[in-house]
């Protein structure tokens, strides 16, 4: 039986050991990493049924325990995603290594030439929901970036996790690094979770991955340094200038391509100016897509079979077919709008008038600003980052897709030849 | 009276008046903050009687509280200081300008372009001991980076603090921008330290700046993100191929030139196949500075005059004329020492060999390496960063030193012209 004195033991030396495989990676070589990678990769799909039998039986609890549709289809793997999950490892793998890159270096009057230098974290511990793709992206985007992981998956996929798991680790043996390099929780006991976030001094960064609530509960209790990203509450801004094609088709896309990411749009923000030409035509094109609107006054006036809109809808992530619709004054109107209702992750101005575009990519304080684009582009492989790990809504360390790079710390290394300071 | 409650209300109108501030500022010119760095100098000059009638207040009250005679010269201000204070923020002015730069740019297949644009983090809080020059230096350096500050100063300076403040606000007040951009806590309560590190969503950081105690307490109580610099358990490490010159200069300047700051050495560390050629001429140097040493068997075996040094001096940050001294197995005994006992924020080789000395630069995981150089130049000036707000140890958001740079966080401005994501 697990006692509570036991999981902090056995999270202590968790923590022990992910610092020792960290030291060690930090100077591993990239060719080394990516061998590991791929041989991980061969594992998945050597290992395929065992996968398969392992993830038969956690969705067998999870319907008997009548869990929802989409958190089903989240923890169902079939041949198609485990092959998805391999090459997802050898995508990785091809990513340039971000360890070593030289960022900056210069001289000084004095001779000392300094360099600043790009270097692992350190210790990662990831925590996220029931999606068993987690377990092999997450723990390959550390290893690619010199970090160790330690990793902690939602209970629901507790054996697909461990199966994935099992064949990362046989990837680090095969290549000769140390199987510490990405570690698994082997509970599911909640108490597992309250030690990782206190393992001050071992692990370096939390990265939550999930719904809010999961991101919040780390928040409040990690004693860690924690990188995530809270509510997406995205907006789109049809100015008077805009397009109206333009801003059919990005509004359109922006809601309803996948309303459930967290760079779906939630509000519509129309310049009042052009209101009655512009709103019919966009809440058309919504509605014939099976889109729920909800509106202000202004909006209503113009389309009396939008729902009026409450308070909350402004500060609400549907991350579902709804979308708020309200009538603005200008480009600033929408930007402070923005202000007082985003949740400074994505939001875009859909015009043709070229400052009043860049006044709203300036003053809009969010990780992503876009002008004639689509929010639904708020993703690291969209930026050309490779793979991404989440989005960060902090402004500290990194901002918007976290991807290698944003993974990484430096260190100055300062070359002399007998330089004492005055 | 001030209850609790007034001091919760207190800060929280503090924090919301940061972050109104911090938004304007964001997209204030440079030429404005300038000008109000120019002209709060103007103001420290124009006021320096009442700003040192002001400092002997708090200087008798110190006296009186039979105060240290280190923390006395760090409170007092005379003529020179003031008018040292004033350059400082004229040398703040003259830095460039970091928001608004353009840190990356690129264009993607799809034709979206993609910048990547620096911007402030915020609102900054700063806690620091009785000094009242970091009042200036800390606001300056928080205002040139478009950051709105929230200071807390030492109770021992509080007059001096406010007098100071009175000309960094006036300063604002005639550039034109809001006084609110650098606020002071009025009282030396201490619970109004608390509701600042809990101002989660007004505060976006916390610096602090001072003793290992106040670090602590702030790393332990805040739930704001905090950047702030441990120890600085700082080696020397003389290398079998070590010039002896060299070796004898650097030791001697790294320890000696200023033993308080945290750059300065604490260890040094030794190879024995050197001991008995390199170790006499260096701690002959060193005893005549005047500095206690205190070294291992083998070290004592060499001269017996050295004291014995136990386990908890490799662990000791000094800031003292006092020197641990190691014998170890060669450059991995040294990196190993290190990474056991070391506090990852500055370490220096000395050695002729360019291959030990890549190692050394590689394996030592601090966020100041050096090769022949004194660890004394762990500093943002002397890296031509200008003025420095502290040194982190921490690997998150900033490493090392601290100056206008790291206190951003930035953007992504997406341009487009109708991008939709398949």
């Amino acid at each position: 039986m697990k006692t509570e004195h036991n999981i902090t033991e056995m999270m202590q030396k968790m923590g022990k050991a992910a610092q020792a495989a960290a030291q060690n990676l930090a100077n591993i070589s990239g060719a080394q990493k990516n061998a590991a990678l791929a041989a991980a990769a061969r594992q998945l799909r050597d290992n395929k049924d065992k996968i398969l039998s392992a993830n038969a039986q956690d969705m067998a609890q999870a319907q008997a325990r009548d869990i929802a549709g989409a958190m089903l289809d989240r923890l169902m793997l079939n041949e198609q995603r485990v092959e998805d999950i391999a090459a997802s490892l050898e995508a990785i793998a091809e990513l340039p290594d971000p360890i070593g890159d030289v960022i900056a270096q210069w001289d000084r009057p004095n001779g000392l030439n300094i360099s600043r230098v790009r270097v692992p974290l350190g210790v990662i511990g990831i925590i996220y929901e029931s999606r068993p793709n987690v377990t092999a992206d997450a723990g390959a985007l550390c290893l690619k970036s010199g970090n160790a992981a330690i990793l902690r998956g939602g209970s629901e996929s507790a054996l697909s996790n461990r199966a994935i798991h099992e064949c990362l680790v046989q990837g680090l043996v095969l290549a000769g690094l140390n199987p510490d390099c990405i570690q698994l929780i082997p509970t599911q006991d909640r108490a597992a979770v309250g030690e990782l976030l206190g393992l001050v001094g071992y692990v370096d960064i939390i990265v939550p991955r999930g719904g809010k609530s999961l991101i919040k509960r780390v928040q409040d209790d990690s004693r860690v340094p924690v990188m995530a990203h809270l509510d997406g509450i995205c907006h789109v801004y049809v100015d008077k200038d805009a397009d109206l094609e333009k801003a059919i088709a990005i509004t359109l896309n922006a809601k309803m391509r996948r309303t459930g990411i967290c760079g779906a749009a939630e509000t519509l923000l129309i310049d009042h100016a052009v209101l009655g030409s512009h709103l019919p035509a966009i809440a058309d094109a919504l509605k014939a897509a099976g889109c729920e609107l909800r509106g202000d006054a202004a909006v209503r006036a113009i389309d009396p079979a939008i729902l009026l809109a409450s308070e909350a809808d402004w500060t609400t992530e549907y991350l579902d077919a709804i979308l708020a619709i309200k009538s603005v004054d200008g480009v600033s109107g929408a930007i402070q709008h923005i202000a007082a209702h985003g949740s400074h992750h994505t939001d875009c101005i859909i015009t043709e008038n070229a400052q009043t575009a860049e006044k709203f990519l300036s003053l809009v304080d969010s990780a992503i600003v876009l002008h004639n684009a689509s929010t639904q582009y708020a993703d690291g492989g969209e930026f050309g980052m490779g793979a991404e790990i989440g989005i960060s809504t902090g402004k500290m360390h990194a901002r918007g897709p976290v991807g290698l790079e944003q993974l990484t710390s430096y260190k100055y290394q300062v070359r002399g030849n007998g330089q004492i300071r005055p």
